[in-house]
Parts: structure tokens; sequence; C-alpha cells
């Protein structure tokens, strides 16, 4: 690729950046819109819908910026609670690294590269018709001792993220610790689910528990709730409320579309009335449904809360059972953050769910690289020309063919990977996780080494399945084509960073989706669900830790990369920062479980770059340098297992010294019989409360019906 | 290797075992050799000292034979423990896997190989001089519909073994709970290790402990001791030790004796009041060491004792501290079990003790090659004679060739194979492990890969390291590779079987080396200690278990190694039995925690055999049987996968459920109170017991010094 078709992509998207920035200040001051850019304010009744209209609402105004940058770790903290730092300090730490990581790349590495004549010499009559390849390391003549400031830069870069990474683990452990400190009892912390209980025969689940947990834990144990497959009645639930909906849509409709006809040759039937029969009726089988569901206990599963959180804690580290398959104990997620629909019964089937879903993730890897090929044969000018001749004429124009290899395979694989996300979270709520945070944490993962995977891989080992697979077969020969491969895609990566990184972001800002739905929703007069969103986390770090993943891999190899990488993650920093005031509210609490994934990811991401710097060092003809980068990936990955060790077990579960502390201070809370009374009822299955559609519109206005339901 | 050879090797092999069995049936009877061949009955005070000469001690009787044969599992549960039990299961659990195999392996397979033409037809004329391959696999042509028959039988002996797996691994699982059910109150039961204990300055290791356990678990918490760093110490006693038994030894002696020069120029002096006088000194030494050593806490370890077995457990499962590098728990072992040399003190240097045994064993591996390599070259005849030409005369008459490529190789591997073992157990005892059962357990599984990887791979695929590394490089040529080495080496391994098994088991009955040890210090006139020894687990589990890869690995390509395997272990089952009765008695009891061992051991063994059947197939021009071969191991795999689940973690801890049950029980006991008071003190290092070897000849027959020091 040209500089001047990286400037094409640059120009585009900087002036889509810029579009999608004044184009949100403008509609962001339509009170239509507040639904979609401000309804986490509206939620919290902070803004009021100025009906008024003024001149003010059509001029753009940067004030939202200002806000947005000036907002502290505090305010986040106190608004949107622990995940929220955690994943903006995801953002703050990938500036830190590659401001640091900039400094060297651009001031000391990039003038080192241009400086070689290994491909060409640079050319500063026609600046833009040089190859970016001039600026990649592929441009250092072969044995050439500059090499060893390359060397240096790796060395030093490692040193820089290890130290911020244990700071970085450091201080959200201790954010964590603190967190749980200062809470409120929650019933999360005095309950555990325990699954695959054994019932002997004439005896139910219920009574099973019951006997188990006051033979054994008599006094600790509080009470338990068996849970109940409720999947037909949940689809009941839904279509309930869907008429539900109608009717008060009816309702508050000009009176004559109230009639219609209802059957072909009936007469004109009063809607409402119609509707409100069906309601009725449906509130009847739901209510017989309710009453069944209540009988059949085939989950064997229940939520167990105990009167302290050390007696919970106890339990749940402990092995209950001779037999190591019954009574398997797991620490209870919040009440709303549980996953209803998915409880499989048996130890077995649980395990067979979690193979099925390894296989579809191996199949969806797989058919996914297609379109990746696709690609490829993009950004292969040439090789397109040759596939398909007859566009031969189209590509002669040099705007085209710099728009179809600088932009247009970076916007292709966009919208591809636009899905994964769904299908991966998916695929993580059928593999038997209990909470929606589980499931995204799960999905996350997923999404992230898909994406490291099928972009990074898939597109520097361009090529067949087969191929790919029989590389990583090999492990000895994996340095040696990584270092031919890697430096090969830099400018393509360079396009990515500012094609997917850039217009995310904006698209983040605009909201494109959420607003084109409601646009569709007000022409259609529907009326929507006023819930306010939270931020899918399975889409978001993914994609912050593979632009890591890519910074970190190509510091030493393309530098260019890097100012471009600085620029995705100040806008990233800005417009999350304006999401987290104005649009999403958190659903769960994790208390920061996200971070080990993005420390892991770092982590790969080091070893990655060492085993490039391995490969490129031999290619490069300077053995000396490629033994002495041998160490590093081994000290890294072994200051990765001090970390795991260090910090890792504060992630997954609390020490005894915080909860019997926790559990003394509450001793002299009064407010603590009643915070009991409500335990035992904080886990029961949403679809078993009991509804009441009143027919009477005074009452419609408030259903009893719980918004849970999923 | 011809049929001759294999037949001069069992020859000289059986004969070996004959004179042994013959010798031992005499020695045995010898008062002489009591200490060596019944020290257990000797310590049990069963059986006393003959000392009347009759005809009857110099003819060989097999009455032992048939005591060792009929001892059935009580027995050995109630004389020797569980882990005894466990020991003769794994050499039962071969004998039925093996009868099984060789049924299959005998009459199916072997007329089937013999039948085929590939490589030679059997020469029924001078049966002697067919190669064994004639019976191997390899002899079976190419294509052949006859190997479908090879592939049922893998098919077979892989459902065979693993529910023949599931039944021990329930079996065990269930043995070792009611083993602790019927358990009395036992001081490790009660008990924890804690380590990294952080110290707050100005304050001491104990007081830290006592604060922290009665503050956070002031209802259970008992006792503690702190570990003291004790070396010095424990070498001064040693050094007591043998002085004081220098001086029993020259109070029996004859007077004339007792004087001797001590000074160049000096008088006679009286030999037993000088060693008397040193004695002394340095019980002083000692005595100041002691009360030294106990200001001293740099070990930063306690044994913190708990009122009840299930209080114990909850500390050892839960985190105990905000940083999880302090306060580290772990079971603690039997008092007697401890291995008071080692108390490395800080989380880091125990990781560090760690990398460097893993190198340690890294680079054993690679040195041992050299003696394989050797063996390598005597099998291989015509190799030898190139290498040196002098030999060719001697080494063309043909018993000493047959002795050459027979016997000679496995017995050179089985004298470098002997020091393995000690060295093993040496790098783990290094590594940080607290009891001698978790030494011998962890130098077991290092024995067993040792072995594994040295003996047959090694083997298998004789060249260099970096040979051997490269096939393991490249995963997918592994079968193929395999598919070709293996057979090959069969005439190798059925060797290997009669000399290695053969000869080890009936030195196992001999017990060649304490045998001349007692010889030695008979000659001497040394007063020996009157222990009675502990059978090595991590000498003769991975052994049996190596035997056992062998038979899995060879069942299908040639199952002439079956009916030697089949006596090997018949021997080995009267060998131990024997031994258990006689020799051994147990040092500690894990309970049955070796198993898990074996399990992985047969696991792994039957992985390996299908991915030799892979490439078998493969390279015998089956494509159809080798794809059908795949879901096996996959299969075998997940079945290990459950396993692990389903029995693995009764192997780790008791369950509640377990320990509260026994908790209760003893409850109403009266003795418990006693129990109490004996737990303090229970882990007190024995170095730092008080001494007292009193000087006056009637208390020298009963130190007060515990013989526990190691």
């Amino acid at each position: 690729m040209l500089i001047s078709a990286l400037l094409t992509s640059v120009a585009i998207n900087s002036g889509l950046c810029v579009l999608f920035f004044v184009l949100y200040s403008v509609l962001r001051k339509q009170p239509t819109n507040y639904e979609v850019y401000i309804p986490r304010l509206l939620a919290e009744g902070n803004s009021r819908r100025r009906s008024r209209f003024n001149l003010e609402r059509l001029i753009p105004s940067p004030g939202w910026l200002m806000r947005a940058w000036k907002l502290t770790e505090g305010d986040i903290l106190s608004s949107s609670g622990l995940d929220a730092v955690v994943f903006m300090r995801i953002i703050t730490f990938c500036l830190k690294v590659f401001t640091f990581a900039g400094i060297i790349g651009i001031f000391v590495l990039l003038p080192v590269n241009c400086t070689g004549t290994q491909l060409h010499q640079i050319d500063f009559t026609n600046f833009t018709s040089n190859s970016l390849d001039v600026f990649s390391i592929s441009n250092v003549n072969n044995g050439s001792k500059s090499l060893w400031i390359h060397f240096s830069a790796v060395y030093l870069l490692t040193i820089f993220i290890c130290g911020l990474l244990y700071y970085e683990y450091m201080y959200i452990s201790s954010q964590r610790i603190a967190y749980f400190s200062s809470s409120k009892p929650q019933p999360h912390q005095f309950t555990i689910l325990v699954r695959s209980i054994p019932v002997s025969a004439g005896s139910s689940v219920s009574q099973s528990v019951e006997s188990f947990f006051s033979e054994y834990y008599p006094t600790t144990y509080l009470s338990h709730i068996v849970v109940r497959r409720t999947s037909k009645l949940r689809n009941l639930l839904n279509e309930a409320h869907n008429l539900y909906k109608r009717i008060i849509h009816l309702r508050s409709e000009p009176s004559q579309n109230k009639f219609k006809r209802v059957q072909l040759f009936g007469n004109k039937v009063d809607l409402v009335d119609h509707y409100e029969k069906k309601l009725e009726d449906i509130e009847q089988n739901v209510r017989l449904e309710q009453s069944e569901a209540s009988l059949i206990e085939d989950t064997r599963a229940a939520f167990v809360s105990f009167k302290s959180r050390y007696a919970a804690a106890t339990v749940f580290h402990m092995r209950q059972s001779i037999n190591p398959t019954h009574w398997i104990t797991e620490q209870a997620p919040e009440p709303h953050d549980v996953y209803w629909p998915f409880f499989s019964s048996s130890f077995m089937r649980r395990w067979i769910s979690k193979l099925i879903v390894i296989v579809a993730c191996v199949l969806l890897t797989i058919l996914f690289l297609i379109p990746v090929v696709l690609v490829q044969g993009l950004t292969n000018l040439n090789q397109l020309e040759i596939w398909l001749p007859f566009l031969k004429s189209v590509l002669s124009i040099a705007f085209v063919s710099q728009v179809v290899t600088g932009y247009l395979p970076s916007l292709i694989l966009q919208c591809f990977l636009f899905v994964i996300p769904p299908i991966m979270e998916f695929l993580s709520s059928i593999q038997g996780y209990i909470s929606h945070s589980a499931i995204e944490k799960s999905a996350c993962n997923k999404v992230l080494w898909f994406t490291i995977w099928n972009i990074f891989f898939a597109t520097v080992f361009s090529g067949s399945v087969l191929y790919q697979i029989s590389i990583f077969l090999e492990p000895k020969n994996i340095p040696a084509k990584l270092a031919v491969a890697v430096p090969a895609q830099a400018s393509f990566f360079i396009a990515y960073v500012v094609t997917s990184g850039w217009t995310s972001t904006s698209s983040e800002l605009f909201r494109t989706i959420p607003l084109l739905c409601s646009l569709c929703t007000r022409c259609c007069r529907k009326s929507t669900d006023d819930e306010v969103p939270s931020i899918p986390y399975h889409r978001d770090i993914p994609r912050i830790c593979f632009f890591g993943l890519l910074g970190i891999t190509y510091f030493f190899l393309a530098p260019l990369i890097l100012p471009f990488l600085l620029v995705y993650l100040c806008l990233a920093y800005i417009v999350f920062s304006n999401q987290w005031i104005n649009v999403y509210a958190p659903k769960y609490e994790t208390a920061g479980k996200f971070w080990p994934i993005v420390h892991n990811s770092m982590i790969f991401s080091l070893v990655l770059m060492h085993a490039i710097a391995l490969g490129i060092f031999t290619v490069k003809k300077v053995p000396l340098a490629s033994t002495l980068v041998f160490p590093l990936p081994i000290l890294t990955l072994l200051f990765n297992e001090y970390c795991r060790k260090r910090f890792l077990p504060i992630f997954v579960a609390y020490s005894s010294e915080v909860l019997i502390k926790k559990d003394r201070e509450d001793q002299n809370d009064a407010t603590l019989a009643e915070f009991y009374e409500n335990l035992a009822n904080a886990y029961q299955d949403p679809a078993l409360m009991p509804i009441q559609y009143s027919t009477s519109s005074e009452n419609l206005s408030s259903p009893l019906l719980s918004s849970n339901v999923v």
C-alpha cells in the first residue's frame, strides 16, 4: 500500500468522524432523540424534555466533549460501579503504553527504518508515492547494527508494560476489596447456588436441601429456593406483556382506530375489549402454569442462603458430598443478574453442552475464514484483477483503487465482525452459565480469541485453514514464518486501525443502530420500552484488547501504526466517558472480574511480539540479538505466573479475613433482620411472581409484573 | 533379534530367578539374616531368633510362597494400611488387564501375524532361527483384511481397560472414605500448616499466628507450633547419636579393644571415657543450639491445630489473607511424616526452587540419553562391529552375540536406571514439599515420566535429543513415525521385560543391597539400626506402570510380549506379598493417593496405543481403520476427564459431609480431651526435644532421643 492510499483512508475516516461528532452534537439536543442519546439521564430523571424550540438546538456545541473529558474515576465509580472504572482503565492503560511506545517508535525507530535501504530509498520528491514499507523494519538493511536499537526497544517496552500491568492489577485488586468492604449487605454475598442435588425416592428437592443443610449447617443455614424450569411460562408472560402494551397503546390512540374487523365476516369489534379478553385468558393460563411449575422440580438446583457471608463462602469452597458430582456449589450471582432460562439439570448434560459449544466455536472460526480470504483478495489488487478481469478498467482509476485497497477490506471485515459478539454471547449462554455477567465474561474471552485468530493470524497467514493449522503443528517454525508474514501486513493493519477503530468509536457515539430503531418505532407509532441499555463488554473489551495486540506487535515492526492507535484511544476515552454519563447504566457488578482477561491478552501480545522479534532478528541476520531475545518470553511468562498467584485469587473469591471482618461489622446493623427476611425471596424466579394485569385503565399503568422477565 | 536370542535371555533370567528363589528360601532361615529378610517380624516381636542349628535350615522350603499367595486384601489392610492395598491392586489390575489381553493376543492376534507374509514366511523346520518380527504386526500383509482383527482388538482392550479403571477408581475411593471413617482422631486431621506468615514489626511469628487465628477463628482455634530452622542442630544430633552408638558398641566388646592410642605420642586412654566426654560436650552444644533455635523464627511457618476436623479443613480450603501470597495453608502431614530439613521460607523462594528442579529434571533427561544410545548400539550388532572392529571375532560366536543382543542392553539400562529414583527423590525433596509422602508421590511421577521418555521414546526414536524434540515439535507426524519405529523395537522390549522385570523382582525378594550392607556391617562389627524399611513407592510403582505401558502399546503390535509380562506380574504379586509380611512396614499413610498416578499412566498408555494404531493402519494401507480409530483417543480422554471430576476430588481432600459426621462421632468420645492435650505437642520438631545421653550404662539402653531424627 502506498502512502497515498493510507492518506485516502485517513481522510475518509477523519471526515466521517467529524461528521458523526457534529451530527451527534446536534441530534442529541433534539427531544425526540433523548431515548437514544441520554436514556440514562432520562431514567434517572436528571433531564427534562424541553419541547420549546430554539435555535441553539441546531448549532453543534462541544460542551459534552468537555464534560466527558473532565469525568474523574470517582465520578464513574459512584455512578456506574467498579466495572465501568475497570473498562475506562483499560483505555487509559493502553494510552499510557502507547504514549511511551509512540515516543520511542516515532522519534527513534521510524528514523532508523527510513534511513535503511533494504527495500527502497525513501523518495522525498514525491513523498506520497512511497510504499508504507519504507517506514517498517523490512527496510532496515540485513545485519545492520541499527537493529540493536529495535532490540533495546523490545526490551524497554516489555519492562514498561509488565511494570504497568503489575501496578494496574494491584490497583484494581485493592479497588475490588475496597468496593466489597464498603458495600451494603447484598443477597448474593449470603447465597450459593447448589446443583446436582441428589433426591432419594419419595422425597422432593426442597426436602432434600432442607434436610442436608439443616443437618450439616444447623447454625448458619437460613433458607433456600428451588429453581424451577419456567421456559414455557416465560413465553406466556412475554405474550401477555406484549398484549398489555398493545392495549395501552390502543387506549391512548384516537377512538377511530379502536374498531377493526377481527373476523373476516364478523362485526366490527371493540379491539380493546377483544384484547382484554385475550389477556385475561393468558393470565388464567399463566396462573395455571405457575401452580404446575411450582410442583415440578426437575432442575435439581436451588439457591441456598446463609446467615453470614463467611458461612456461604465456606460452603462454596468445600466439597459437600462424598460423591463429587453431587451437591455442586457455585457462588450465586446478584438476583437481577441470574440468567433464568438456562438451568441445565445434570452434571453430564452441562458437560456435554460445553463440548458442543467448543465444537461450534471451532466451526464458526473455520467458516469465518471465507470473508477473511475475500478481504485479502481486495488488498492484493493484482490478484483481484486476475479473478475478475472486467473490473480492470474501474480499478485503474487511482482513487477507486485507493479506496478498494485502503478502505474497503477493513470495512467488509468490520461488517462480518459485527455479528460475532452476539453469536458468541448466544454460545456462552447455552454453555450452562447461571448469570448474565458470567455469560458476558465468557463471551468476552471467546470474542477476543476469535478476533486474534481470525483477524490477526488469518490475515497474516492468509490461506486455507489447513495451511494455518499446519503452521501451528510445527511450532519451531512459527517465529520464522511470523517474521516473514507479519511485517508484510503492516499497511493492512494500519488501515484497519483507522477504519475499524475510528469508525467504530464514532458510530458508538452516534449509536447508529438504536437511532435507526428509534426512527422506525416512531414511524410505526409503537410504544417502546424505556429501558436503559447496558454496555456490551463482550463487544468493546475484545476490540480494545485487539488494538492493544496490534500496537504491541507492530510497535517495533512498523511504528507508524502508533499515532493512529493513539488517536483511536483518545477518541474511545472521550466517547465512552460520554456514554457512561448519558447512555449506559450497569446491569450487574462483577467488581472488576473483566481485568484478568485484559491482563492475559496483554501478556499474550507481549509473547507474540517476542516470537516475531526472534524470527525477525534471525531473518535480518543478527543471530546474537535473536538469542538474546529468547529469555524475554520466558521472563514474561514467569511474571504472568507470579501475577496469577499474587492477584488472580482475589478475583475468584474473597478471603476469609475480608468476609469475617465484614460479617462482624454487620452484627450491629439493625437492618439485618429485615435483610434476612427479604433474602428468603430474593432469588424467586420472576416468572413465578403473581401477575395481575388488571383490565381497569387506572391499574394498567402499574402492572405487578416485574420487568425482569427475560 | 532371533527367537534363539530371546530364548537365551529367557533361559539366563529364569535360571537367575530360580537361583534367587532357592537362595532366598535358604538364607531367610539363617538367624544372621533376620535383619535383612524379616525385619518387620523382628520389630513386631513375632519371630524369635532361633540360634540352635538344625538341618532344616539348609533345605529350601516353599512354605513362604504359599503364605504370600494366600495373603488377602483384608490382611494387608490391617497390617500395612491402605497404601499397601493400593500397591497390590496395581499389580492385580495389571494382571487382570493382561490376562484379558493375553487371551486375545496369543490365541487371536499371534496366529494372524504368523500367517502373514509381509516380512518372511515362518520357518517351521528351524524354528529358533526365525526373527521375532514374524510374530509382530509387521508381518501382516499390507492392506490385508485381517488387520480389522487388530482394529477390533484395540477397541476391545480400550473398553475393557476403561471399565476396569472406572471400577478400580470407584473401589479405591470408597476404601479411602471407609478408611477415614473408621480411623481414630489423628493429629494431622486437626491440623494445617500455615506458611508465609506476615510479621509486623516488633512482633514474633508466634504472636502473629496467635492473634490472627484467635481473632478470626476464636471458637475453633486450639494451638500452634512455629516451625524452626534446625539443620545445624540436626547435624549435631546425628553426631551425638553416632558417638552414642559407638560407646554402646565398645562397652559390649571384650575389654582389650577399649584402650587405644588416641594421640600419636600420648598415653593409652580409656576410649569409652574419652567418647563419653566428647558426647557430653556435644550434648552441651545441642542444648545451647536448641535454646538459640527456639528464639529464631525465620521459617515463618507454623502448624496450627483446631478443635475439629471440619474447622481445620475450612481454613485449609479458604484463602485466608487479602494478599494471596500470605497465610498460605496446606494440609498437615502425619507428625512422623513431616520432612523437617526443608522448610523454605518465602513464597518466592519455593517458587524458584521449583523452577530449578524442573531445569534439573530436563538436564538429567538429556544426560541420560548417553547410556541409552550406547545400549542401542549393542542391539544393532552390525553397527557395533563397525565402531569397534576388534570385537568382530568375539561377536561371531553365536552364544556371545545372543547374550550381547538379548541380555546385555537391558542389563546396562537397568543399572543406569537404578540411580534414577534416589536422584528424583532428592530433587523432589528440595522442591519444598513438607512430607515424606508428598516427596515420594512427586518423585513417583518424575520417575514414571522419566522412564517413559528415556526408555520408551529414547529407545524407539534412538537418536540425538534434538531429533527426538524435533519429532514432538511436529505433532501431526507423530503417529506415522511411531508406527514405523515402535514395532521395530518389539524384540528389545520383550527382552527388557524378561531382564529388567524378572530380575528386578527376584532381586527385590533377595534384597541384594541390604544383604550386602548387612554382611559388610557384620564384618566391620558395627552395630546397625534395627529400623524396619519402608517400600520405595517411587521406585516400584513407576516400574509396574511402565510395564503396563509396554504391555498396552505392544499388545496388538507384538502380542508375544504378553506371556512374559504375565509371568513378571505373577512374580511381583508373590514377592511383594511376601515383602509386606516380612520386610516392609508403612512409614506413612496417604490413604491411596498414589492411585491417580497409576490411573493417569494407564490413560496415557491407551492414548499412545491409539496413536500407534492410527499410524500403523495408515502405514499398512487400511485408511478406513485408521479413520475409525480416531474417535478412540478422544473418547478415552473424555472418560479420563469424567474420572477426574468424579473421583479425583476425593483424593485431594475429604468432603464436609464426611468431616462433619466424623466430628460428631467424636463428640461423645471421652478420650478427646487427652487427644487435644497431645495435639499441642504433636508437631514438635524432634530436633528440639530435650536430649539426655546419660553416661551411666543402665540408662544408655533407653535414650530419650527420638528415633525420628532424619
